[in-house]
């Protein structure tokens, strides 16, 4: 954990520092990645099978092997805790209203010159969601990203999820039934994601492909975008929160936890005005660590990225937030809003000290899936506009165009396209 | 060009053969564009000053070398010929009203248990524009990027443009003016866009990059994706007109070539109902070409690319349409509207006899810059959103958060994260 004051003669380089500090593991794997894209490209389910038998220890031999039923789905749902069963439900409900609540509107108008014109959205036919298997498989995950495709109106939302020596996780599972997911395929990794790229004797293509995984599925991702849509390139997380003297440094402590238990890579930030409460969060969390059973992850997280930054005034907070540009932002200040107001760059922002961050991962109803490593600053969250396309539309009557074609023949004949100045003029010229 | 008939025996595998076929020239500059990003990152200036006299022949040494003055933007303004410069401001005056209805709203509203929830957008601070030098630098395509931009807010738009051997392009001085563009970089290639994504000493970073470019150029905007946000993968582009037989086959045969006429891997495709009409959509495009002055480009892309379906009816072509995904399809038909209802794929559509495709390109109002190469399936045209992101925001009351808080902590203790557990039940325990 670092401590940095604005004050100091150094604030500045040290800071800086921070905002540049990519904190990514340096495993290069392009190579890698390209390799296994090629060979399910050129070999199909052959390839999967190689790579399922090698990665995950799975044969896919069977149906039941290659897919998990929707029957296998429902019944993980019903052999659910009714609490917990609840609490998918809950989430499930505030997640698909807060995305409603995003579909975008169609245009259509006719201008003062009598030319229609307009933009109309439609979903995607098809989407594919990485669930990562063993300890990063989330049911939370899987239906931030899946009930967003439901609600763009995605027709076929397929799955992809290894089962590691043949296990897969009920929780997920649950979360898929509830979601609607049409397919789940049980294959992960790279191989998994060029499947629903390039598409398999078995396994359909996709349009677009999104969902959290390591580096290997990223980079295979990576390398995909533009053969398919994806939602973005995601990297390590981190949370910002900022606060004034009068918060409780254990909720405080707790919040900077909740980000660093993810991953060592995580990063947990405190700006505040009041040195003392920046003592009792940092106490706070050392005796939190001693207990918590994330506590080696979160432990190395916090040793390596953590950083507390003492301003001598709040005034100061958000020109530093805005160059952190956090995937998260809790903002327990007095006048939250006025905050936000001054506040450019964050994934999501959490309005005080009542909105832990961990509300928004689960029930609040926004997506939990958010721009990480200061891409906030140009991204966004995961939301239905990610499962949907605009097609613009232009509709002329004989008379815009004799109105407007005119300069259209310039603007061509100026940039030596004759074809295009021809194709106006002799409709104008009829 | 290739002639077939829905009625063919194999007309399936003959079409499904062009909807596979990429048409990308096989050029591998992967390499080579990861070694000028790296030297660009490394070296900054001094690495941008070696490749633009080798690439360019241009010595970057004084400030005017490097840069052009707006005041130089304006002298190429006022010196355009007066019917040409009422052209480029009615383009941008129709560009920025189509744009400016394009704008999202924020969202904030409070739900059934008290919980304030939102989103808002900002523009991106700084945001690149490439502008490709010579033959394909043209004036509408810096529009059809810039206006966008501006619109949405962006407080500093740079150019880059090759000025090869010293020679910049007029047209596109003189719509940077009109546009606002605040700076005007003359480096080109890889090494341009790697400047606008890390900065260099003289060029300040940028948070998107839009805009056309050659393979390196497009592939150095594939590799920094995620360093900086960019508008699409761009690949070669295509017209697809469906038309009855009420139509002038002149008019059918301009609007081909305008598409075959900007590269040999263009692909103009007519869909008809009526074999008479595509001999002399054909016989019309033959003559055409003897004479066009860009007919040698037009000659290779019709040849190698150029295809004409004729279907037994019109209520095949939506089908086939969807499948090819065209970047631009033109609906020469007489009810276009109920075609457009039953077409779902295409980056713009094109409503009647009366809108060529290259109104679209000038004047008419939505983006030119559009997804090609079968992306229309899940991209989307240039829009305002591209120089935009989104924050969502959660503001929980006390209630609120004990409303809905208890669920959470069942779902973080079910993924096994204590310390988001906590971050709930701290303050619900309070």
């Amino acid at each position: 954990m670092q401590l940095l004051r604005t004050s100091d003669a150094d604030f500045e380089a040290k800071f800086d520092k921070v905002v540049r500090d990519r904190r990514e593991s340096d495993t290069n794997v392009a190579r890698d990645v390209a390799n296994i894209l090629n060979e399910v490209k050129e070999r199909g389910d052959a390839a999967l099978v190689d790579y399922t038998a090698r990665f995950d220890q799975h044969r896919l031999t069977s149906d039941s092997d290659w897919r998990i039923s929707a029957e296998d789905c429902k019944t993980a749902y019903d052999a659910l805790d009714g609490e917990l069963r609840d609490a998918l439900e809950l989430a499930a409900s505030r997640i698909r209203a807060y995305h409603e609540s995003q579909l975008p509107e169609d245009r259509d108008y006719t201008d003062d010159i009598g030319m229609r014109l307009g933009a109309r959205w439609l979903p995607v036919e098809a989407a594919g969601l990485y669930v990562p298997g063993g300890r990063a498989a989330y049911p939370s995950s899987l239906l931030m990203n899946a009930v967003p495709a439901k609600v763009a109106g995605v027709e076929r939302l397929v799955v992809v999820t290894p089962t590691p020596k043949g296990e897969s996780n009920a929780l997920v599972l649950a979360a898929a039934h509830i979601a609607g997911v049409d397919e789940v395929w049980r294959v992960g990794g790279a191989q998994a994601v060029g499947a629903l790229a390039y598409g398999t004797q078995r396994i359909g293509k996709v349009d677009v492909i999104t969902g959290p995984g390591n580096a290997w599925v990223a980079e295979a991702k990576r390398q995909l975008y533009g053969v398919v849509g994806i939602d973005m390139v995601a990297g390590p997380s981190e949370i910002l929160v900022i606060a004034d003297k009068d918060n409780d440094p254990d909720w405080i402590a707790a919040d900077l936890l909740s980000q660093a238990e993810h991953d060592p890579t995580s990063q947990s930030i405190l700006i505040t005005d009041n040195a003392p409460l920046a003592g009792m969060v940092r106490d706070s969390i050392d005796r939190a660590l001693l207990s918590l059973p994330t506590g080696k992850t979160a432990r190395a997280s916090w040793d390596a990225h953590g950083l507390i930054v003492i301003v001598d005034s709040l005034e100061q907070a958000p020109a530093l937030a805005d160059r952190l540009a956090a995937e998260h932002a809790e903002l327990m200040v007095a006048d939250p809003q006025a905050m936000f107001a001054k506040l450019r760059h964050a994934g999501s922002v959490f309005l005080g000290k009542h909105t832990p961050e961990a509300v928004g991962d689960y029930v609040a109803g926004p997506n939990h899936v958010l721009p990480t490593g200061r891409r906030a600053r140009f991204a966004s969250g995961l939301s239905v506009l990610d499962f949907m396309k605009r097609t613009s539309f232009i509709d002329a009557s004989d008379a815009a165009l004799a109105a407007i074609g005119p300069a259209a023949v310039k603007l061509a004949e100026a940039e030596g396209l004759p074809a295009h100045a021809l194709s106006i003029s002799v409709r104008l010229n009829k």
